[in-house]
Parts: C-alpha cells; structure tokens; sequence
C-alpha cells in the first residue's frame, strides 16, 4: 500500500489531465474533484479512474475543448449542452450556473445533456452547501439493470445525491445509487468465489441468482424492488428525457463503448434556505435533528448511528490528516499512465510518482 | 360487498366534510382526493379515512376555517402555513401556487408547516400534468421508522410522488413510502398469524424478526437499508426542518395523539417542461421511452412489465366503469359515520348511504 496525501493526488491528476491536453483551470477542476472521491473514502471514483478518462480522451471520445453552452433557459431554470466534455467539467459548470440561478429565485434547476461519467454525484450537491443551500444532483449511467419484472438492461444505477447543510453538526449528505448493489461488489463476490446474498441480481433468464457469475451475465436488482425500479426511472427521466440527453439502454458505458461518446444527462437543483427560513434558524433546527437521530438508542449489537454523510467526513478528516491508502494496482495503472504521458521517465517507480 | 361509483364516493364525501362545519369549497376539494384515492386502488387513503378525519374535526384537533397564508415568498418559492387546515385542503393550495411559480420561473419549490394527514401523495404531483409540467410532491409522516442501526422510532414513512408527463402514453407516476412496506401490511400479517418475510421490521430491542406482533411493538424498516434511511430523512430535511413544521418523533400520528394537532409538513416542487424542452418533442421522447420499456422481455414468470403508475391508472379506468368494491367494515363505519352527522335516519342501512 502507498500512502498518499490529498494535495499529491491532486495535483498528479492535474498534470495529467494537463498533459492529455485539457485546458489548466478544466484540469484543476477534474483533479479536484477526483482527489475529493479518495479522500471521502469513495476509491473507485477517485484517482482510480484516471486511466479510464486518459483513455477515452485519447480515442477522442471526450472533447477537450467543449464548447458548454445553455440551449434553453428560464429564469429558474436551464438545459446545458455538455459538448461531450470531460463529466466533471461540465457538471461543474451546470451546477455553478444553477446555484446562482437559485440566489435570484429561490430555488433553481439545471438539466444537462451530451455530457460524461462525472465521478461522485455528492461533490456537485456539496457545492451547493457553500451557498447555505440545498443541493440535488442526479445522473444517468449506462444500463445494468432491468425494469422491474423484466430482464433487459435499460436502466443505469441512476445515483441520486443530496446535501443539506446544518450549522455546528456535518452537513447531512445522501449519495445512493437506486440499484441495491454497484456492480463491482458482484464482481469482488466473483473473485472470491462466493456465493451472493439474494436480491442483489438476477441471471440472463430474469431468475434470482445467487452465482456471482450468473449475476455479472444478468442485470442488477433496484433497491426496494419496484420503489428502486421507480426512483432509477424518475432519475433517467429527469437528467435524460427532460434534459434531452441519452436515455435508457442508449448511454455509452464508460468502459464498454470504446467506440462512441456516452451522452450522459445529469440534472441538479439548488434550493437557496434562506429563501424559505431564515438561516440561522434553520441551521440550529439541522443541528437539533442530527444530534436527536445521533443520540437516539443503537439497536441490539450496534456500536453507533450515522447521520447520512457523516462516515464520509470523518474519512475525509482521518485521509487529509493520515493520507490515502492506495491500493497497488492502482498505483501500477498510474506509473503506467504516467510514463505513457511523459511525466516521468520510462525508469521510475511508484515513488517517483507524487511530488 | 358494497359496489359504488367514484362520483358518489366523492358526493358522499362531500357531504360528511360539510355536515362537519368544511366550507363547501373545501369539502369539494377534500371530497374529490379521497374518491380518487378510492379509484386509484389505494384504499387505505380513500374514504376508509373519513372516520378518522371526522373525529378528529369534531375534537378540534383540525381547524376547518384555516387562514392559510404565505409566510416567506421569493419567485421560485414560498412558505405555506396551514394553520391546522385539512391536510388536502392545505396541499392543495399550495401545490395551485407551486404551479403558478413554475408557470413563471420555469420551477418551483413550496414548503408547508402546521398541516394534517393529506392522503395520496400522487394527487398533488398529477395536479402539475394538467399543465405539462413536473410534479414533486413529499410529506413528513408520524414515527414508525428507526434511524438505520438503532431503534427508536424517529422517521416516519415519508412518502416521496413524482409524476411525468407523457403524450399518448399513460404519465410516469411514482407514490412511495421509504419503508420497505407500510404498518398496515405488518397488522394483516398479524391477524392472520403469519410469519413476516425477514427484512420488513425490527422487534422493540431492534433485533430483526419474523414476528409480526413483535414488529409491531418495534418498528419498520426502510428500503434498502441505508439508502431508505437517507431518502426517509431528507423527505422530513425538506417538509419538515426547511418548512419548519414539525420533523421525526414530534409529529403527531393521525391515530394515535387524539390530544393535540399532527402539525405535519409537506414539500413540493414543480417542473414547467415547456421551460427545459419543447413540449412536444419531450412528450414525444416519454412515449418512446415508455412504449422501449413496456415491450422489453419480461423475465422468467412474469406476464407483462409495467411503468411506475400504470397498474393505478388501469384500475382507475375499470373502476370507473364497473364501480368500487367497499369493504364491509367500511360501508359499517360510514353509515355509522352518516348516522351521526344526521345525513340518513337512525333506521337508515348501508342501501341508503349513496345516491
């Protein structure tokens, strides 16, 4: 294991989006934004995905240079053409335009089309906490999963995040894809040989399985069965069809389509509080709530309760203070990387790698 | 069986609310919901309700000449206070202005304190498609629920309704609570001595369990573990801490505090699409996506898949044929109910109830 601070891998990921040839503030954006996924604890979406990006940027599948621009717009709201920019790019953008579009009204929604993978769903809603405001942000993902009764994948896990700010306490930060499980805990249950809870996945027949293997052939179960079904939908609806982005079994997937852009649709909304009720009353009422729900009786065998969110920002205090764990193959793929971009010489190790 | 038709389901409302001191408009409003619950095939929510509305206006614990009024307003957004009102009469006010703002800002946000009870959740998000729009509609419900890993009874059902547009296919509509399932279907396990399916609820020392009258000393589990958890707090984040009504374990249950007003919240959003997309272009897009899901492969078992809502709108059109079914005891409680108010003569039986 390598450990890692925050800022290293920051400013790594930087340097190779620079050196892939993303403009410098995009670059420190992305980088931002990934090295933020690490440090909450959320490692697939963090620096690990950079060989993916680095690839599809390479075959030309993202744009470099997007030209983001509002194609309808409304006091309250927008609908932002992505130019299949790097996700993160673009959802950053989005989001900014809909907080200040929620200072002026109150509240405020932005749907985005032609648009990529954008990492972790949390970090865009956050944004909105900096404004003393509610952040909503949803995207669509390639599909894995079917409608409910059926056994097609046309649906994506479909994340859906929420922030709300509170005042002494952490913030209460919801970010949950609608399927009950990602994919890649199927695929550790496969590489380990063991057997799957059932309700995790069905096989290619539309049967319960409980073979791992069967379930990667298969699609992934909604949460809650037809209440995930329904939420995955709505998601898709919302950051696709409204957003007129690709929708359903449409999506490129980041890994699976080397051959075309994905055209993901996110949609995120920005309530501003003190719109509703003045702020500091609102904060001390979040903090009344947490500290009731933190305080409230564990059930037999259970240590603590956690306020959605809360685990990530103990992470992230523990990871900025201790660094990121990161595991070798990871670390492999980025000396790969970074050999291939000339960042370091064709003879460095892993330790050459972070400044 | 008692087989009576919606529109007397609804006159017969209508009469209760105003024998109960409702003004008219009122009781057409409130009249109309619980009918259309009734159609819709949620009976639970329909005029089964009319008792316990009933005795709860005749203790004063409801305020029937509510002066519902805005208490904090910007373009996109408001406050609603609704003074104790029927919960029906309240939401629906508010969701009328959630529409008016959207109308004008391309969406909008209305936040409700000091409601009751409202019934389905889905009415109020369908209000929005009569104007192509949106509808987003969540409220805050008395405790059932325990934080995830604990046990004491802090978050209610919090039901989340969306309902999208679609042009000549039926609109998407969601209704859910965030709990795996409703109290009601714990009580019916109970009373047929049946053992619960692992998953439903936790027993009073919130160990898992399989009894269903130790489930109902304890308390409901949410979808999804963690992730119900997380959508049933944000839903009382949202109608409850930012409306500033009542939040968790404050709010007064509908059967439960005969004592004291439920001081519920609700939250509703609306979404214009004409402001995002042109209307009929998104329409359009819904009926492809719908009509793609509809006809994809139904899994091993399974006749037919269907969209959030549709089996609702297919009972609603049979029902207004062929009538709805009431079930004995609550033809029983309504002639009970009709006695009391004066409506039919003491001798009166259930043939003398609807016109």
């Amino acid at each position: 294991m390598k450990t890692v601070f925050g800022y290293q891998l920051e400013e790594f990921s930087r340097k190779v989006f620079v050196a892939l040839g993303i403009p410098e503030e995009d670059a420190k954006v992305s980088a931002h934004i990934l090295a933020q996924a690490d440090l909450r604890g959320i490692d697939s979406h963090g620096v690990a995905r950079l060989a993916i990006y680095a690839k599809r940027l390479k075959l030309g599948l993202i744009n470099k240079y997007p030209n983001i621009k509002i194609v309808h717009e409304k006091a309250g709201g927008a609908i932002v053409d992505g130019d299949n920019g790097l996700g993160q790019v673009v959802a950053h953008k989005a989001m900014t335009l809909c907080l200040n579009k929620a200072k002026e009204n109150g509240v405020a929604a932005v749907g985005v089309r032609n648009s990529n993978h954008f990492g972790i769903g949390a970090y865009y809603a956050m944004m909105a906490l900096e404004e003393d405001m509610i952040g909503i942000v949803a995207t669509n993902t390639s599909p894995l999963m079917a409608p409910f009764g059926g056994k097609d994948p046309l649906l994506g896990t479909n994340p859906i995040a929420m922030a709300v700010p509170a005042g002494e306490q952490y913030p209460v930060v919801l970010d949950m894809a609608t399927s009950l499980v990602p994919r890649g805990k199927i695929e550790i249950y496969a590489r380990k040989g063991e057997k799957l809870p059932l309700g995790w996945a069905i096989d290619a027949d539309g049967r319960p399985t409980q073979d791992p293997a069967e379930a990667l052939k298969g699609t992934l179960l909604p949460m809650g069965g037809p209440k995930g079904y329904g939420l995955s939908m709505m998601v898709d609806l919302f950051a696709g069809v409204l957003s007129g982005a690709a929708v359903g079994g449409n999506i490129g997937s980041l890994f699976g389509n080397m051959d075309r852009p994905q055209n993901v649709g996110h949609f995120m909304m920005a309530i501003d509080v003190g719109s509703f009720r003045p702020i500091d009353e609102f904060k001390a009422a979040m903090d009344e709530y947490i500290c009731t729900v933190k305080q409230s009786t564990p059930a037999e065998g259970v240590k603590e309760i956690f306020l959605p969110g809360e685990i990530e920002f103990i992470k992230t205090k523990e990871r900025i203070e201790q660094g990121v764990s990161l595991n070798p193959v990871v670390v492999e793929n980025l000396l790969t990387l970074a050999r291939e971009l000339g960042l370091v010489g064709p003879n460095a190790t892993a330790d050459d790698l972070f400044d």
